[in-house]
């Protein structure tokens, strides 16, 4: 039958990003990402105390693994925190093949997507639940929780899209969302240079 | 600035299906589903009499028009009712382009997805809150409200997907999901012939 695969079918938990059925969790704490964030000092700090979780990405178990057409889908999990003045984050990147686009869920708390195209033109769109956002072609992306309560997202993309996380890796984005007055800002970032 | 566009983003109201940017919108009542239920005489009586709206379709204003790697997305409400014994239900459909898969996530109400293979092999997916579904490649796909309040879902799928509803049309599903006892059961269509 059609659904004797058992990824056929998958619940998300909207509140906790938790999948029914998971093929693989990805872990990232501020070890993971000191190089990323504006303030390295208050990430070493960080990360050699409690080294708390950034954020969580639950996967699916893949249902049609290396089909060009297949379609795969993710949740995240970013928690509440900062480092320095900068919110908690996800790593972000740009798409291997540059032409996919992805598509945003929000389900849970607060967040913002930030948008970077080649020549570092940024946006901060900000998410909660019930907020889709079209990440263009050619655009990085990176997820923030602006709140104070874990920011949930599910995510469709492609399977031949890919993840090619080195170039934020080796540039950055050109911009970082800051927690100012007690609201978040996007600001420029001093440090980016145009690949 | 990347988001200079109204369509990047977009707000769901997952107990409804509205969209706040939406560019088209989809209205099908019983008199446009007359000949896919199975107890047509009762059909036409509803069509004839207050017609009913069976379900809304909800598209936001296309993002990246006739581009093969482009993304789609939706929402559908499918009001609560039945005709005869069967629930209100989609008209279905394949894709034109077959391997395309499709991703479904229920966001209020309960639900079935009946899928059905090439070769008549059906299942019904149970549907609420949370669900995701893959579509696999070469399944057609229709959405059947089973509980008594707005079945709404969410569904994200390739541009160059497209939509074949004619099989449909002319063979309808093997599979229909009615009520008995209180409960939904697919039951299999003796009006069904392999095309």
């Amino acid at each position: 039958m059609l659904g004797s695969s058992p990824v056929l079918a998958n619940v998300i938990d909207f509140s906790s990003g938790a999948l029914s059925e998971v093929g693989e969790v990805l872990l990232r704490r501020v070890s993971d990402l000191v190089l990323l964030f504006g303030d390295k000092a208050a990430a070493e700090v960080l990360a050699e105390g409690d080294n708390p979780v950034v954020y969580q990405v639950f996967l699916p178990p893949e249902r049609e693994p290396g089909r060009p057409e297949a379609l795969l889908y993710a949740t995240t999990v970013i928690y509440p925190g900062k480092v320095g003045d900068e919110y908690f984050m996800t790593k972000g990147h740009f798409h291997v093949e540059g032409e996919c686009p992805e598509v945003y869920l929000g389900t849970a708390g607060r967040g913002m997507l930030l948008l970077m195209d080649r020549h570092g033109r940024a946006e901060a769109v900000p998410m909660q639940a019930g907020t889709v956002v079209y990440v263009p072609p050619e655009t990085a992306h990176r997820t923030v929780n602006v709140g104070d309560a874990p920011f949930v997202f599910f995510a469709v993309w492609p399977e031949k899209a890919g993840h090619d996380y080195q170039s934020i890796a080796a540039h950055g984005f050109s911009h970082r969302i800051l927690e100012e007055h007690g609201r978040p800002v996007m600001v420029s970032n001093p440090d980016w240079r145009q690949p």
